[in-house]
């Protein structure tokens, strides 16, 4: 990630042609203020399935309400016939993804749609980081490991000595060991 | 994690009884301007040989070419006759763990080590946060999952901006979609 | 499982809307002599994604060579408009499930399809073994461990000496230790 | 795996040193009529102690409840001096390991113990079927997965018809899809 706003580009507006799990668009513009996770995924994109979109799910339930905004961004640039909104629909009603979920306005001239275009992606499953002055901070393509997102959310957080004070999970205790004897 | 180190107490001195994968003793005052993760442990604690040690490496993989010092402190309150300092060098051989272990000085008075107890520790597997002030900032018994941690150490390197720039891990493209093909 | 294909079923036959991955049906009377490992399953199903499909892909590699038939069978019983064959080929494809699979013959009646009602199977995942003799000697709704299938089709390869012989796969050495180092 | 016992060796005997987990010394002679599965592991062989334990553990579970006898075997060829019985006990007990573990008799002449070196294992972890008749059908070094495993168990049950009915496992329905619903 960018250590800074400065040396960073300001994040493109996004275009959408529909919403999922929210009852009004959202904007980057709205959203001035806010850490904001887009998650540009495909529904049949297996690394997609299996590490991004519930990497994303465990992001929106741990920082969520430490003021992280996620948003998936379905960008469908192949197999359009068979990932419209209502597959996607059902895609998410089956995983139960909660968090917002935009649909990417298809461009007339090609295969990939419009956000995915101005942003420059170039596959699924990629993660992006927006800062509270809207700078793109963060922008990978494939696997990133928790410990590296985690680190690049904890930068941004820290960037605001405002915001609410930050919780450790209760974390099970299962397998540790106490002078009492083991959890 | 604590937001500030204001209201964070300052670490404790360690107390070695001896080192490992290190030729000199570490000191946390000789540290200070460094930012400290101690991993607690015990060779024969379950959950961390499985998770909490495994973290640890990662964390110094990832973060030690950051400026992220890991220490692990082997911390016996159980099993002393069997979990002395060469059956710690054989464990730490076969698991080929390489960041620094310190094994804490035994207490005269009773089972639990002097560090543990300087620390007020529960049991292993903990991990300890330690800022560039000497400030214990985060102090977490039990399991504790990649974004936390990877949040709260992202937050203590954002507190100096004259850290070396952040690398964002060139990740495998396996199971990654793209406009050309799967990866 | 049942241990002797006496006191189990007769396998109802296969209703095909279609096959995917291969180039002519499949009836189970023309595989009587081989055991068949049916996998039900629905494309959006997350059970069935991250672990049944999976697992039958493994049964597919391991046991394939030495005469296991694997045959997945897309029973949609919900969602029907967005899992249709033009979907799951697009799912197969980026999937790279390379055994045989069949689409179940939708029902005029309802919207559980024909074989799927034939069997009375409750949902997907849903695994079955049937042997050498047509019987149905397993039907296992939900998930079932490595361990479990493994000895299920261990015991019906067992039921005929003349199969070739069994081969261990040759495994990984990481993490094994021998007199002479580490794997 | 041998598909028969005629082309298989004799298992030689077992010799101990010491027994955990049972309250007499068990024998191949006094096990005749049973299937046994050894375990050959070392307390500190990171394979054994993520892998090949835990698979055993998961084998004497399941199985068992239908005649297999799970043994460990504690063959020390290395750091001798840190893998004792005051260690292994200690080893036990944090794992809670609840099969009978032998410790192999050390040899006088050098660092691989005997019941290791009459069965020629290369290291640990090692896995060792032998049927009913006293017969080693499978020996084998380094990782073996659960579809392997549990086929070469489920064959060798399968050769006595007189074996109690099998179970498969009451499994956990999440993920699972149903016409009435997800699990």
């Amino acid at each position: 990630m960018n250590r800074s706003p400065r040396d960073s580009p300001l994040a493109p507006a996004l275009e959408a042609a529909a919403w999922l799990n929210t009852d009004r668009a959202l904007t980057l513009e709205g959203l001035r203020g806010q850490i904001v996770l887009l998650h540009a995924f495909q529904m049949l994109c297996p690394g997609c399935v299996s590490h991004g979109l519930p990497q994303a799910a465990r992001a929106f339930d741990q920082f969520g309400p430490r003021g992280l905004v996620v948003i998936g961004l379905h960008t469908v640039f192949e197999h359009h016939a068979v990932m419209g909104e209502d597959a996607l629909a059902a895609f998410v009603h089956e995983y139960r993804w909660r968090f917002p979920i935009m649909i990417d306005q298809p461009s007339s001239s090609g295969p990939v749609p419009r956000t995915m275009a101005r942003y420059g992606w170039r596959g699924t499953p990629t993660t992006v980081l927006i800062d509270r002055t809207g700078h793109v901070r963060l922008n990978h393509f494939g696997h990133l490991d928790d410990l590296s997102l985690g680190a690049a959310i904890g930068h941004l957080l820290a960037e605001d000595a405002s915001a609410p004070e930050a919780r450790t999970p209760e974390a099970a205790r299962s397998g540790t060991c106490t002078p009492l004897g083991r959890g």
